[in-house]
C-alpha cells in the first residue's frame, strides 16, 4: 500500500492512479482515427481564436474534412423532418398545416412503437415495420431479388453495424488469428475497429492509375501473404468509395464475389453511398444483386453483409445515427448470436430508425409531398454532381496535383507532389502539408496517411460538400497554397 | 478446397460457411442478456398468437420485464417533446402555438449544431453547450461541488458509456487479467460487457436481509478471493438499484468510497435512477458529492465515473438513447485515449443529446412552461411512488413470496419459495416458474437467475411501471398463479 501512495507537498495522501496510459487496454491505444485527428482539433481551436478576435490570415475555417452535409449547409428533406416532428410531438397530428402523407407515415411509425412513443425501447433488431420497409426497398433496388425482413438489423449508423459484424467474426490467436482484408486507402473506422478487436488488418491496394478500381491479382497477393501469418476470413469493400470517390463496375464486383467465394471469405459491402453516383457511365450495383445474378452456386453460399446509413446520399442526416445491415447466407446459429449481442445495447435510437424508414419509403407519386420531395432530392444530388466535377477540374489544373474523377461518394483524394525538402523536414509529409494549409488558409483537410496510401505517395482527402461558391474559393486557395508551398520547399 | 465444399442434391456446389458457431468470436458466445431472453421472445410470440385470434387463458400480455416507461403508457414530458419537434423541423419556430421557452431552448440547441441542423455530426464528446448545461446541473445537484464540462462525455444511453469505460480498463492475461466487481443481483449489461471483453467478473452479494444494502465485509471477501486469480481494478455500484430497488445510505456510500480508495479500485457509479427515490427517509446521494465531502484525501485521488441517462427517472425516454458520463480524477493521457476512442463512432445521436440537455436544464420558474413541467413531473413521480408501495404491499401478502420495500428505481425483486418438486423437475427453477406464469397468465417477468442471486434462492424481477389499475390486476394474477403453482408442486 505504502508503495502505491505518497504524501504530496500539502500533506495530502496522493494515490497512484488505477488507470494510466501504461495500465489501460493496449488495443485501445492502437486505435487511430484520422478524420477527427490533430488537424481537426487545431481547426476547432482556430475557430475559437477567430471568434475571440485573434488575427489570422483568413476570416473563416472551412471544414472539408468530414462527410457531414448539413454542417456544410445542405438542407434536410422537408418531408423527413415533418414526419420526425410529428413523431416527436404527436399533438401536431391535429395541425392542418402538415401534409396528410407526412401524418400517415408518422402514425404508422408511432403505431409500431411501444405506447405509441418514440421514447420506448424497440426490438433490439429494430422496429418490425421499418425492417419490412427496408426489405421492400432492397427488393425494388435489386430488381426483385427477394429480401427477408428477418435478415435486416437496424443500427446506430453504419459504424455500429460494421463494428458489430467484425466483433462477431474475430477470434483465434497467433497464426490462427482472424485477418480482415480492407482496401488502402480505407475509411479509418475499419482499421480502428480491427485494432480495437486485435484482429489482423490485411491491406489490399486500390489501383490509383485505374481510377481506384480493385485488382483481383492484388487481392490475391495480399491474401497469399497474409495466409502465412493469420487466418483471413473477411473482405471489406467500400463502394462507392471513401476516401477515393470511385464507383466499382459490375464486372469488378462479380470478380470480387468470385474471389471471395473461391477463397472462402465473408464479404462486407459498405454501400452507404449507394445514391451518390455522379459520373456518366457509372452506376451503383449492389453486391447483393450481382451475387444473385451469378446463380445459386454463389447466391446460396457466399456470406454477404451490406451496410447502409441515413448519414449520406441525398439525406445527409448524420446526427440521427440511423442505419441498417442486411445479412445474407448467415449461419442460423450465428444469427441468433448476433441478435443476442445487439440486445445488450437495447436498441438503436428510434428517431434514427424512423428516419431510415422514411429513406426507404419516401413519398410516392400521387401523395401530396411527392413532388417537393423529388425536387429537393434532385437539387441536392445535382449540386453534388456539379461539385464533384468542379473539384476534379480545378484540382487537375494545379501543377503537382492529380486527381481521379469523383465518380461517386462525396470526396476527392488527389495525389500531391511534395518537394523533397519538405519530405526531409517533416515526420509525416502530408500531415505537415495539411497542417500548414490549415494555418495559412483556414482550410481543413485530412492527410492521406489517415486513410493509408502506397508508400512514397501523398494525398489529401477533401469533401465536395461546401456550397458551390465556397467550394470555388476553397479550390482556389488550395491552388494558391500548393504553389506557394512548392516554391517554398524547392 | 474440395474438403471445404460439397455438392448438394440438386448438384449445386455448397460451401462450408466462413462463420459458424464454432468459428465465431468465443467471447460473444459467452454473453448473456436476460432482460431480452427466451421469456421475452415467447411473450412476443404470444402477443402475435393472440392477435391472430388464438385462444389463450388471458386476453393480453402484460410486459413487466423491462424498465420501459412509455411502453407501459407513461406520457412524455410535453416541454421536452415540443423542443424536439422544433429542433426536428425548425419551420415550427414560426408557429405561435409553441411556448417561447420551448422555442428559445430549441434555438440554443440548433445554434450548437453544425449548419443549425440536428442532422450534423457533433463533437464526439457531445455538443459543448449541452456538456456545459450538464456540468451546471451536477453542480446544483451536488450543492456546489465544481464540475468541469470537459469531464462530461455524452453517450448513446448509459449502456454505451458503461461499455466504453470497461473497454478502456480491461487488460492483462491470466492472473493479471482485469477483474471488475459487480453486485449480485446486477443489471446484466455488466456481466454481458465483461464477458464480451473477456474480463473477470467478481461477484459481491447485496444483503437481502438488510434491504439489499452493501456490506464492506462482503466486498472485502469478494476482493480477497479474486486477488488470488486476477487483478481487480474497478468496483461497479448501481444506486438506486436495478433489479433490487434499494437506495444506498450516505454512510454506505462513504464506506464504499473508502474501501475503493484503500484498495485502489476505480469506482463506476451507475446513477441512472437518481430521480427515482420513493421511500420515506431515503434520499439520493451522488457518489461524487459524498466523495467531495470526504475531503481532498479522497476527492483529489479516487477515480470515479458516474453514469446518467434520459431513459429513466420521470422522463423515461429510452428510445432516444441519450446519456452522459462524468469522469473524475481520470489521468490526462487516459482521457485523451477515451476521447479518441469515442471519436471512432463519430457522435452520440443528436436528438438524444438535445433531450439530455432538456433534462438537465428544464423550464425555470417564471418561464411559460414551468408550471406544466412541474405538474407533469410530479404526477409521474408520485404515481411511481404509489405503485412502488402497492407492489411491495400486495407481494408481501402472498405466502411464499417476500419482498423488500421498493425504495427507488422501478423494480421489485421479491424472493419466491419454489416447492422442492418443481425444483427437481426444472433445470432452472425460476425460469420454469416465470415461463409457466407467462403461459398461464400472460404476465412477462424476468427470472432472478438473469440477474444473479444467492445459490438456492429464487426471485423474479418485475417493474412497477404498468398503470395502477393494470398493476393491481397483475399483482392479483401473480398471487393466484403463485398459490396454484405451489399447490400443484406440493
Ligand atoms: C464508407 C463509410 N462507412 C461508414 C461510415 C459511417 O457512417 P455512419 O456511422 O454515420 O452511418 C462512413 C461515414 O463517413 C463512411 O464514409
Ligand atoms: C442500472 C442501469 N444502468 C444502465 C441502463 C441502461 O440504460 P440506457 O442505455 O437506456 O441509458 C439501465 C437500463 O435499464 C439500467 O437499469
Amino acid at each position: 500500500y505504502a508503495k502505491l501512495s505518497k504524501m504530496s507537498e500539502n500533506g495530502v495522501l496522493s494515490r497512484a492512479k488505477v488507470l494510466t496510459i501504461d495500465t489501460m487496454n493496449p488495443t485501445v491505444k492502437k486505435v487511430e482515427y484520422a478524420v477527427r485527428g490533430p488537424i481537426v482539433l487545431r481547426a476547432v481551436e482556430l475557430e475559437r481564436e477567430l471568434s475571440e478576435g485573434m488575427k489570422k490570415p483568413f476570416s473563416e475555417v472551412i471544414k472539408a474534412n468530414i462527410g457531414d452535409a448539413h454542417a456544410m449547409g445542405q438542407q434536410p428533406i422537408t418531408f423527413f423532418r415533418q414526419v420526425l416532428a410529428l413523431c416527436s410531438y404527436p399533438e401536431l397530428l391535429n395541425d392542418s398545416t402538415f401534409p396528410e402523407d407526412a401524418k400517415s407515415r408518422a402514425r404508422r411509425i408511432l403505431q409500431s412503437c411501444g405506447g405509441n412513443s418514440m421514447g420506448s425501447y424497440t426490438a433490439s433488431q429494430g422496429i418490425d415495420s421499418v425492417r419490412q420497409d427496408v426489405a421492400r426497398y432492397i427488393e425494388r433496388r435489386d430488381g426483385g431479388v427477394p429480401c427477408d425482413p428477418d435478415d435486416i438489423y437496424l443500427t446506430t449508423g453504419a459504424s455500429d453495424g460494421i463494428v458489430t459484424m467484425l466483433k462477431l467474426l474475430v477470434c483465434g490467436e497467433g497464426a490462427t488469428r482472424t485477418g480482415v482484408m480492407i482496401s488502402i486507402p480505407q475509411y479509418p473506422l475499419y482499421s480502428a475497429a480491427l485494432a480495437e478487436l486485435g484482429a489482423v488488418q490485411i491491406n489490399y491496394y486500390l489501383n490509383e492509375e485505374k481510377c481506384w478500381s480493385m485488382d483481383i491479382s492484388e487481392l490475391q497477393r495480399a491474401l497469399d501473404e497474409a495466409r502465412r501469418h493469420c487466418n483471413p476470413r473477411a473482405l471489406c469493400v467500400i463502394n462507392p468509395g471513401n476516401p477515393t470517390g470511385q464507383v466499382q463496375s459490375r464486372q469488378c464486383i462479380e470478380d470480387v464475389i468470385r474471389f471471395a467465394a473461391n477463397e472462402r471469405l465473408l464479404l462486407m459491402a459498405d454501400e452507404v453511398y449507394q445514391d451518390n453516383v455522379y459520373a456518366e457511365g457509372c452506376q451503383f450495383h449492389s453486391f447483393k444483386k450481382v451475387l444473385f445474378e451469378m446463380g445459386p452456386e454463389y447466391s446460396d453460399t457466399v456470406e454477404l453483409v451490406s451496410f447502409h446509413s441515413t448519414s449520406k446520399c441525398y439525406m445527409g442526416e448524420c446526427g440521427f445515427r440511423g442505419g441498417y445491415m442486411e445479412i445474407i447466407n448467415m449461419d442460423d446459429e450465428v444469427k441468433a448470436q448476433l441478435t443476442k449481442l445487439v440486445s445488450v445495447r437495447l436498441c438503436p435510437p428510434v428517431p434514427g430508425q424512423a428516419l431510415m424508414d422514411l429513406v426507404v419509403n419516401p413519398p410516392q407519386p400521387g401523395e401530396p409531398s411527392h413532388d417537393n420531395f423529388i425536387k429537393e432530392r434532385t437539387a441536392t444530388l445535382s449540386a453534388l454532381a456539379e461539385k464533384a466535377k468542379l473539384t476534379e477540374q480545378v484540382l487537375n489544373t494545379i501543377q503537382g496535383i492529380s486527381c481521379n474523377p469523383v465518380q461517386g461518394a462525396m470526396y476527392s483524394f488527389p495525389r500531391i507532389t511534395i518537394p523533397e525538402k519538405a519530405i526531409q523536414e517533416a515526420m509525416e509529409p502530408d500531415m505537415f502539408y495539411c497542417m500548414k494549409m490549415l494555418e495559412e488558409t483556414g482550410i481543413c483537410l485530412v492527410p492521406g496517411s489517415g486513410f493509408g496510401q502506397t508508400d512514397g505517395t501523398y494525398h489529401f482527402r477533401m469533401t465536395i460538400l461546401p456550397p458551390t461558391d465556397k467550394l470555388t474559393i476553397l479550390l482556389n486557395k488550395v491552388k494558391e497554397f500548393h504553389q506557394k508551398f512548392t516554391q517554398q520547399y524547392s
